[in-house]
């Protein structure tokens, strides 16, 4: 059986970074998430694309495992044109075409119900809330937004929020959608909306864990060139869930080495633009990265 | 004998920040520095006052042990006004009145020049490199500097970060100085330079070392409350070599310790104004809070 559920987005997106460009290559949440996800579990992608999505991409995911039945095909596919700054830390948005998105209603097939790891990644609110009400009996939820989300449709995020076991987000979103600077404050209102753990995303300066009693600040990767941001955190949330998924150990010192591990694979996907690092990326790879993560760490 | 040599300045901060404002209290990069290694340390410090400055403020000093013989009294006190805006990330200058400090020359008394330990708090490059001279044997010497020095005498620096062990910047300086946003490469770049160790200050985000082969990444600490950031950095080199020079071992892993003293420190710094934390702060709290850093990175 699969064993992660994830609801996001499948898009084409074109980025400009200084070290590059691409035109409409493989993007969106659900595919850096699940993506990242199949190198520890299977994952399973709820979604929509266009008839424009190029064919060689779905095989690059099916290559990888990752179940598609959940994939509707209509109209357009969703298109994000962005681009980075020469510090990297923000994407920047030039156009945002939703076309297939517009409408999409998730829909669960039905041998995606019994799943019991669930990402939501980032989409419309108001379809994951729909996820969750379709599950049979979900285990553990795992929900990743963006700062449009907590401005456009806040309410419906705190009724997600409510109702999942990790909330994931970035420094930034984390001071907006509570209203404090301090990323404590932040933290500690976020666990008294209903979450066990709250997960901050900080890019180049690492991850930070805070649970009812206990802190964990994970370190930022230190990379030498990064050439494409895009899709990071999605890479960190669904290799986290992945690897908690194939442990199955939701402990707090369990949440800490999948945080190590997401941001192992996050790490990799800047080195290079949309899926090119992960690619060719292998289990070698992440281990000694991971072992990386470990000797920057010991004092 | 006194064991580190600290010259910087010795000041009257008038700081606003959200949460307060304190008139002409004590401030300074070698106050900061001396009184923070002098937990670990017995701290001799170089450089001027004016007249103006209270009595209370040196008696303050001299209760920690800090030799003062070094402090030279004329005109009046450098004085410092800013400020900090919500985020508290960086400091906002009103007014600086350099005054004594105008004319300073950096005069190393007969019973510092025995040293081996010295830390060129933040000042104007040419006084360290006066001070260098006019030691005779140093062991050790720390460098720290800010984004004045980099714009006004970059030269004077450069020919300041050759001769040192360490070389101590923040960030934002790191890519100001090297002009490239990676840290890495920022790093690589002043290890070509001559020193064995840079450590990079990221304010909450924590700091990094890099040495040839090396890399360390010391997590920030989680602070609820964040009253006033100033002196954190200077506090954070004065633990730092004041640990080294308690300890008197600079190998690379006492260097990684030595940083999380120096992280100790400046974190319970920014509690309060001025000094008034580090008043009370006791080795009981320190060895706790570095317990607590252990706690936060392990995986």
């Amino acid at each position: 059986m699969d064993d992660v559920l994830i609801i996001g987005t499948v898009a084409l997106d074109t980025i400009e970074t200084p070290f590059g460009k691409v035109e409409k290559g493989i993007g969106g949440s659900a595919t850096y998430a699940s993506y990242a996800a199949s190198f520890f579990s299977k994952p399973a992608v709820i979604s929509v694309i266009g008839h424009d999505f190029p064919k060689e991409y779905i095989e690059l995911l099916e290559k990888r495992g990752i179940n598609l039945d959940g994939l509707k095909v209509h109209d357009k596919t969703f298109h994000w044109d962005g681009y980075y700054e020469y510090d990297m830390n923000e994407a920047k948005t030039r156009k945002t075409e939703l076309n297939s998105l517009a409408n999409f209603k998730a829909d669960v097939p039905e041998n995606y119900k019994e799943i019991k790891y669930i990402f939501l990644a980032n989409i419309d609110p108001e379809q994951q809330l729909e996820t969750i009400k379709q599950i049979k009996n979900p285990k553990f939820i795992v929900l990743d937004t963006m700062n449009f989300w907590i401005s456009s449709k806040k309410k419906s995020l705190l009724d997600v929020i409510k109702k999942v076991d990790v909330l994931l987000l970035n420094d930034g979103e984390a001071r907006q959608l509570f209203g404090t600077i301090s990323l404590v404050k932040a933290a500690n209102e976020a666990l008294c909306l209903g979450p066990k753990a709250v997960i901050i995303k900080k890019g180049e300066h690492g991850a930070l864990l805070f649970t009812k009693n206990k802190h964990f600040n994970a370190p930022g990767y230190p990379l030498e060139n990064i050439k494409d941001p895009t899709g990071c955190g999605d890479c960190f949330g669904g290799a986290f869930i992945g690897y908690l998924a194939k442990t199955n150990d939701l402990s707090e010192s369990n949440f800490r080495k999948a945080i190590i591990y997401g941001s192992v694979i996050a790490s990799h996907n800047a080195e290079d633009f949309g899926l090119n690092r992960l690619k060719s990326l292998t289990m070698n790879d992440i281990e000694k990265r991971y072992k990386e993560f470990q000797a920057i760490r010991e004092f």
